[in-house]
């Protein structure tokens, strides 16, 4: 084995497909042509391999193609690759079992569940940030909603992308608009409900509601009302979001849309068509799957 | 001219070259087979062409090849692209005059200014969110920072793109993060700012003060430390955020992290080598042109 060294030199990996082993492992190789580093746990004497993606690039060869689709496994790897999608109840990552499924994928799933409202601290063990989801197929760890659908759909999942140019221009902003714009203020609704349900005084509740109404109605309302007008609108031209063709960008950005369903304004009579959509993603069957996947699992209605 | 109608048959177009003009188009011709509208301006009797991206997909037409690179242009528009920047001051604007610097694309310079700390309303003529920035390039409109990126890169930048498979991951991450993980916080801590300046009763403002102190407490410290240390040390790994090269992603970074240099806990005590890339970003020589530029049209130093 060429270029066999003790662990030690490696000084820290944020993710390894067992980050938590970190410091088990017992010797590691790394095969720059491949990007690809063999480790051997203290603890099970097993062989395994893992692409560092984040953490120390050990070597920046510039020997791998940059096509994902092609470079990214062997055929055989590609046709079956192994997934594990790290993931955090009534989180984004709800979306990415129904892709999955969409995909016909295989996988595992390994469960985290909140604390206090929170992701347990331990998930900063996958992936620096703590968040979810994060998934790992074959030796990639991926992050980001909007990367983690780019990459499984490019390279395990063509159908879910549009063929014309202009579905295609909008398939690839709607990837980065579902958490880059229409998530932002959904987060400050977020954090104002906090602040809402904070424990305080009695007498000064009034207040704390008047600060919070006044954040609602100057900033919150009239960043709904501008996103969700632009996207009935956009949903009225064509029946997809991108197209003609349901894509990967419907399922992300099914999780804003049907965690505001109902609430604020997004009702069926403002937004008739957008609701009509929103209702049609939760009729798919991989949705359904996913849904009855995850219900199960938690023992309640999730979706 | 085959397919040519009036132009009441076009219901709405978000987005044209000049949607003031949209109800003063006098005819249109619409050729599927390059995704492209031809339209005679009432005013002024001229045809333009343009490419609708956003609005009503008349002809969902699957003639268009997927490929971004090969296909948007013709070889002379590749190489001269006619590029305008919708800019808004103090925006993330900013660093798209600085990627097309760095590309040396020739743009015009489109100014909108805030009023009352927000994007004014007519923004929403030149794309219905109203946000900024947004990039003409030939006949696409295009929106979000990171699809901006994205699209300029692979068009007209490879050299900003990397070649090998881990930076190349890595890349298509952060173009993700930058603005679908990193910038939400941000976007609380102003809202929170906002708050905090709001002009209320003096004997509430301890009141107002101690909410505000609140959510920094238990939400904002907590994400900023979670972001700044993940970065620190995706920095201290390598040169540049992706790897060995500067990219695109570098610059989509730039914007939250001069925004933040200096203030809350971004000092350069506690993250030194994020500072320190911090600071050579702004030695880039297509940085210092970018900056001056907008200085110079805005009169104070902005950057």
């Amino acid at each position: 084995m060429p270029n066999l060294q003790p662990f030690k030199t490696i000084t820290r990996y944020f993710v390894s497909p067992a980050s938590h082993h970190t410091y088990n492992f017992l010797q590691y190789e790394y095969r720059p042509n491949l990007s690809l580093i063999t480790y051997t746990s203290r603890r099970t004497k097993k062989k395994k391999n893992y692409r560092p993606i984040f953490g120390k690039a050990i070597h920046n060869s510039a020997t791998q193609s940059t096509n994902m689709v092609t470079t990214n496994a062997s055929k055989d790897e590609a046709v079956k690759p192994k997934v594990t999608l790290f993931w955090l109840n009534q989180s984004r990552a709800q979306r990415i079992v129904w892709l999955l499924e969409e995909l016909g994928l295989d996988y595992d799933l390994e469960i985290y569940r909140r604390v206090d409202k929170l992701a347990p601290a331990n998930a900063k063990e996958i992936h620096p940030l703590g968040k979810f989801p994060v998934v790992k197929v074959n030796d990639d760890l991926l992050a980001e909603s909007g990367f983690i659908t780019e990459y499984l759909v490019d390279n395990y999942g063509e159908w879910l992308k549009p063929k014309d140019r202009a579905s295609l221009m909008r398939y690839k902003y709607f990837l980065h608009y579902a958490e880059g714009s229409f998530m932002p203020p959904l987060i400050v609704g977020v954090v104002m409900q906090g602040v809402r349900s904070a424990p305080v005084p009695f007498f000064l509740k009034p207040f704390v509601n008047m600060i919070c109404s006044g954040v609602e109605t100057k900033f919150l309302l009239p960043n709904y009302k501008t996103h969700f007008d632009f996207l009935e609108s956009e949903i009225s031209e064509r029946p997809w979001l991108a197209g003609e063709e349901f894509t990967g960008a419907d399922i992300l950005l099914s999780f804003p849309l049907t965690a505001m369903k109902g609430k604020s304004i997004f009702t069926q009579e403002n937004y008739p068509r957008l609701w009509a959509y929103t209702e049609k993603l939760t009729e798919r069957e991989a949705y359904k799957k996913a849904a009855k996947k995850t219900e199960t699992m938690e023992g309640e209605k999730i979706f």
